[in-house]
């Protein structure tokens, strides 16, 4: 057994802000603002609200800015919560290398909310960010890169990235880190038979209240395992079987996990947006109209059907699961955003008709940002797209612009213009912002 | 796909107070018994001082007892720190079925807490703790009786009997009690590689608390998955492989979990039990001294030397999961109660001189209480004794007057005598309490 754990743990802890490169601190901010859009725009959705409600009556001081709100909760709590509005529209940064993960939502809450607690530099807040998202990714990609029995990557190892966050900014010891991760290990969980339900989004929040709170009690002495990632009955073998974790510390501190997070063009999950991006185009490119379409034959990755293969959505949020509806509402409305996935879109019945022409099939060696699309018109023609790279993903990416475009229309309703372009502001400036709890506090609602 | 989740949600809502035979009740009592012994009895061990420490600033309003302490923290918190303080001990009853779960810890903390919230008879409350013990025991056996790759069985099952308990006290629908346990599985985490630490002790706390704050969740209306345990990428997939689930309703109403509940007679590991009982007897029936003992040999459980297989302890802590460090001080103490196993204790030189000459041989075939043990001894002759069923175990279990005489031990120096005496009579007639609440603010120090 090889000492996996204590490794990261002394990489957390020796990291220095000098030495992330100028273009990895760029696409830190680019993630900070994307999770800012997500978790302010999700704010009022009732997932949060209902978890708000169960959680205010037992939340502890007003340590910290519940995003997109006027309540202030303590830092556990407050993690909690804008943990899970970054991940209810399902519209967070996905990182693209193996797994799924969106790794923003375990760690940036937790930064944020101690940064409240604990005044701390932008460029420090950053780098904590960075180191958070690197952890976790890495641990995501080698524990889950090829099995994966029912676990939701980003709930099961998130609570490493939010430890490792959390202890980089408590200047936690060496010893101390290695606790944290183990008090981490010991509450990861989350299945992926919740996603489509409120608890999806849940796991983000539990996982950085869980890793915020593993911090905290390390601080404390509370003493783990020196082995949780690498054990024999430790996390990688208990959740898949894997003992060699060799690669989970390759080129760390070279390559950057979170230079790999992709932005979603679409408010729908990742594996369908090769699907929506290629509607889209044959759409607009053929003027189609709903009327025109006998059927559509899609042919995509086995992950596209095994996590969006739901036929017959009945809810907005399952819509969001369904890369059948995702192709109807693409066709017909030219756009997959938040609009396209309420409840009553669902039930529409023109959407409903369209949706029962859409067959899909998963084809091997198909990849997850790829989609072959052939409609068949009434006319006996057949309209043919292959995507090879949807937009939004790493080789077609989207820009600055793109990204606070969304961050703008996500925020905007919630936020104040003003505000919004106050908060924006200081996130693209983060690097020389003395106190980086101002952006807790410019993100709550006044 | 069967409705697993949902038979056992119904039958947690629909079984009556009348339904629970007068034996099992009277289980029921004594497992409460034995929780607050062991929760009161290690209030003051570190592992308890230090989550405490780690808790309070953020927690919120002062609803509900700290066992042996004289603070107030939420019911949240007041929870996880109640279901850590059983474990720290580790003497808390363990059910002897086909694991080793020790289900009062996730449980009896979360009736507590909410007993103190909103009144509740001591009769409702008790039906709440035998509910919840039910669902948490037949979830292990079922899914772990027979595989188990790492996982923490109180730790993962747990929160499903917190979930049970909670949403039977809160008088959930069984629309929002199939959601707590939705979120309850979501949470379910917790790994062996953790067992030696105080990790360990956390983990029954993680479970009540996610457990409890899973029915209140559910009672906002956050919504899960409705097949959290048998869906195909549910809890039991994912922890074990395990598609059938059959096992988990079988004589339902009719055969009670809590009946197997055993009561720890020694402060170690359940699975040395066997030998520490053997070592004792022969050290007694024969006025052994250690200068007499050339060599220990013992004969063992698989599951023993898995569980407790640690040569050399460095803590007491670890010496619990020591059988090496356990026949030591049977032999040399007669006994193995908390004062064996402290630090000091582990690094006695004679201790410690004794513990170098045993030896364990894991054989197939060989009960969890059951052990061979063989005394060599400086004349050449040799001792042996062969236990079939440990003292405390089912088949020879301790009585009424062996759990109150074993509450009183652990409770003393704690809490002042005519309060542990009144504390354990309104456990023994809690059947006619008014309002179980008192039971909590008894238990707490004034």
């Amino acid at each position: 057994m090889n000492d996996i754990t204590r490794s990261l743990v002394q990489y957390v802890l020796e990291s220095k802000p000098e030495d992330i490169p100028a273009s990895v601190l760029k696409d830190a901010k680019r993630s900070l603002i994307n999770f800012l859009g997500c978790s302010i725009g999700g704010a009022q959705h009732e997932t949060v609200e209902k978890l708000l409600a169960a959680t205010q009556p037992f939340s502890g001081p007003e340590q910290a800015a519940v995003l997109g709100h006027t309540e202030r909760l303590d830092i556990l709590s407050a993690a909690l919560v804008n943990g899970t509005s970054s991940a209810v529209l399902d519209f967070d940064a996905t990182q693209a290398k193996k797994t799924n993960i969106h790794p923003s939502g375990p760690t940036a809450p937790v930064c944020l909310a101690l940064a409240e607690l604990t005044p701390i530099s932008g460029k420090d807040f950053l780098h904590a960010f960075i180191l958070g998202v690197e952890i976790e990714c890495r641990i995501a990609n080698t524990v889950f890169g090829s099995t994966n029995p029912g676990w939701h990557v980003t709930s099961v190892c998130g609570g490493f990235g939010a430890a490792a966050a959390a202890g980089r900014m408590l200047g936690l010891t060496e010893q101390q880190l290695i606790w944290a991760f183990g008090i981490a290990a010991n509450q990861a969980g989350g299945i992926r038979e919740n996603y489509g339900t409120m608890v999806k989004s849940f796991a983000p929040g539990t996982a950085a209240r869980n890793g915020l709170s593993a911090a905290l009690m390390a601080q404390q002495g509370f003493v783990s395992d020196e082995h949780a990632l690498e054990g024999s009955k430790g996390f990688a073998i208990a959740m898949t079987g894997k003992d060699d974790l060799n690669e989970l510390t390759e080129n760390l501190g070279k390559d950057f996990e979170i230079s790999y997070n992709t932005y979603k063009a679409f408010a729908c999950g990742i594996v369908t947006h090769a699907t929506v991006d290629g509607c889209v185009q044959l759409r607009n490119e053929h003027n189609l109209s709903q009327e025109q379409i006998v059927r559509v034959s899609l042919k995509v990755s086995h992950n596209t059907l095994l996590l969006t293969g739901k036929e017959k959505p009945s809810t907005g949020l399952e819509g969001k699961f369904s890369v059948y509806h995702a192709a109807a509402v693409a066709l017909i409305d030219g756009t997959a955003s938040e609009a396209q996935f309420t409840d009553e879109r669902v039930h529409n019945p023109d959407v409903t008709a369209l949706r029962n022409c859409v067959q899909a099939e998963a084809v091997d060696g198909i990849g997850k940002y790829e989609a072959f699309i052939a409609i068949d018109l009434d006319d006996g023609t057949t309209l043919e797209k292959h995507i090879t790279h949807a937009l939004g993903s790493l080789d077609n990416p989207m820009g600055d612009e793109d990204v606070a475009a969304k961050y703008r229309e996500l925020v905007s309703g919630i936020l104040p213009d003003d505000q919004s372009e106050a908060l924006i502001d200081l996130c693209w400036s983060i690097d020389t912002l003395e106190n980086a709890g101002n952006i807790a506090r410019a993100a709550a609602k006044k």
